[in-house]
């Protein structure tokens, strides 16, 4: 079975309004992706959609703002919602909480993704649910670290990886909200951490382990510390190695069963495969871009 | 490649002496495996040596005691032994300390699989390290709680899967030591608990995913308790679901990596392509399967 775009493609994550951004030129770009490694996951998408949004010159806090809210025109009354973590997913949480207060949504349910968002929902008065009552999920929309062409993410700079995989994961459609500075060529390119979840024991030989899996794109492995100088702890009980790479992981599907298969390795900060789209707010607007498959 | 049996294989894990057993006959038999699924990695034995000696009708911890004993003769002065957990690991670690003090055995270094077994050979007196400091190791012996005819075992009844998944991983020989009884025909074919280490997080949603997961076999998946009727933590601050099957697992590979891949999994009990020499112990001896590789 081929693949290829189709004009239709454009209603599958069309937001529902627009008009937030009255001033908005509105283009259609469409490109195709060639992916390194074969996909094997025939519900996952192989073609983009971009559409860039030109808005006036903002502060990065604005930026967040308009892509959170851009972000939750995705939602719609009676939806289950994975509740992402970080700055940006803040916006979205608090938007999301000023359409519930208006009545402009109803019948929501959020699915956090750390305690962190949790105590942020409930203060807001989000009706707050878990995996093991609500296993499916409509949507889920967070922040990423890193962001590269064919939308596979690096997140959990924050700390919240694995409840973020496991959330998101479980979602029909997974959209990502970030700034245009999050764009990398490849996965790894920021030079910033790419953190793995282990288990406390014997870490130092899950991190020596992990620099080795490495040794091609030359990779620095560090413990995560907190503001005290002791190993930072998970929400699990788990340590942080976060890795910086001087160059871009070369096959990040790859790269990322290598390391789950590591004993020890709780989980890693690649989300492959997982946004359906990600909206970029930069300072000349906010782009969409959307994955989709269509079969012919 | 080709790959097929060899004379010189005997000599790869010849226990040092089979004078212990003063009343042995010795059979060699030979077996060759049918690998149900490919076996990418061309470090791992594609064929075995059975060698069976026959000794009088003993008690169970008798019979124990002698596999054992039998483990024990792979061990050299000088070496760094994975030392694993368990009724029948109990007395290999016994026999060790006994060796040390005697001073038949000198210069080990012991790596521990769960405190239980490092107070135990600490009170021996057997020198102790961890994984951190010695990341690779010569021999790791420990028991198993299922053995099928291609020396892949179930483990982790007792509840330290991980440690001793990561630390038999690490070893260059893995000597499993069990009674008879642990032998079947597939894996999961005893009717007894395969342990899958989870995060607490949502353990109920990932107790559903693991059952679904064995449909075709059918699988019931249940909590791990404690005695009081808690849940039962492990070393590493998870949660066990034990999983019981009705019909052995299909493609043990192939689930193993499918258990694996689920976030919020942090290891489970499918040890796979593992062991290099299985000492099993039954009424009527104790027999020597062994895993070797020969290319030609």
């Amino acid at each position: 079975m081929s693949m290829s775009m189709a004009s239709s493609s454009l209603t599958l994550s069309s937001p529902t309004s627009l008009s937030s951004l009255s001033s908005a030129r509105h283009h259609i770009l469409r490109t195709h992706i060639n992916l390194r490694t074969p996909n094997n996951n025939t519900h996952r998408p192989l073609s983009l959609t971009v559409r860039a949004l030109s808005a006036p010159a903002l502060t990065q806090d604005d930026l967040k703002k308009l892509a959170a809210d851009k972000a939750v025109e995705y939602v719609k009354s009676g939806m289950v919602l994975g509740l992402g973590t970080g700055s940006t997913a803040a916006f979205v949480v608090a938007k999301l909480g000023q359409l519930l207060s208006t009545g402009q949504l109803s019948n929501i349910v959020g699915v956090p993704t750390s305690k962190r968002t949790e105590e942020q929902a409930r203060s807001l008065g989000i009706p707050l649910s878990v995996l093991d009552d609500n296993p499916r999920l409509d949507l889920a929309i967070d922040g990423a670290d890193e962001v590269d062409p064919d939308l596979n993410l690096v997140k959990g700079r924050g700390g919240a990886l694995l409840r973020e995989k496991m959330v998101e994961a479980a979602s029909n459609k997974f959209v990502v909200v970030v700034d245009d500075t999050k764009l990398v060529s490849g996965l790894g390119g920021s030079g910033l951490a790419m953190p793995v979840e282990v288990v406390q024991f014997c870490w130092k030989y899950n991190l020596v382990r992990l620099q080795e899996l490495f040794k091609e794109e030359g990779c620095d492995a560090k413990l995560r510390l907190d503001e005290g100088g002791k190993p930072y702890v998970t929400d699990n009980s788990n340590y942080i190695v976060d890795l910086y790479f001087k160059t871009p992981i070369r096959d990040a599907l790859a790269a990322g069963a290598e390391i789950s298969a590591l004993e020890g390795v709780v989980e890693h900060g690649l989300f492959l495969n997982m946004a359906t789209s990600v909206i970029i707010a930069g300072k000349t607007g906010v782009e969409i871009k959307d994955k989709i498959i269509v079969f012919h």
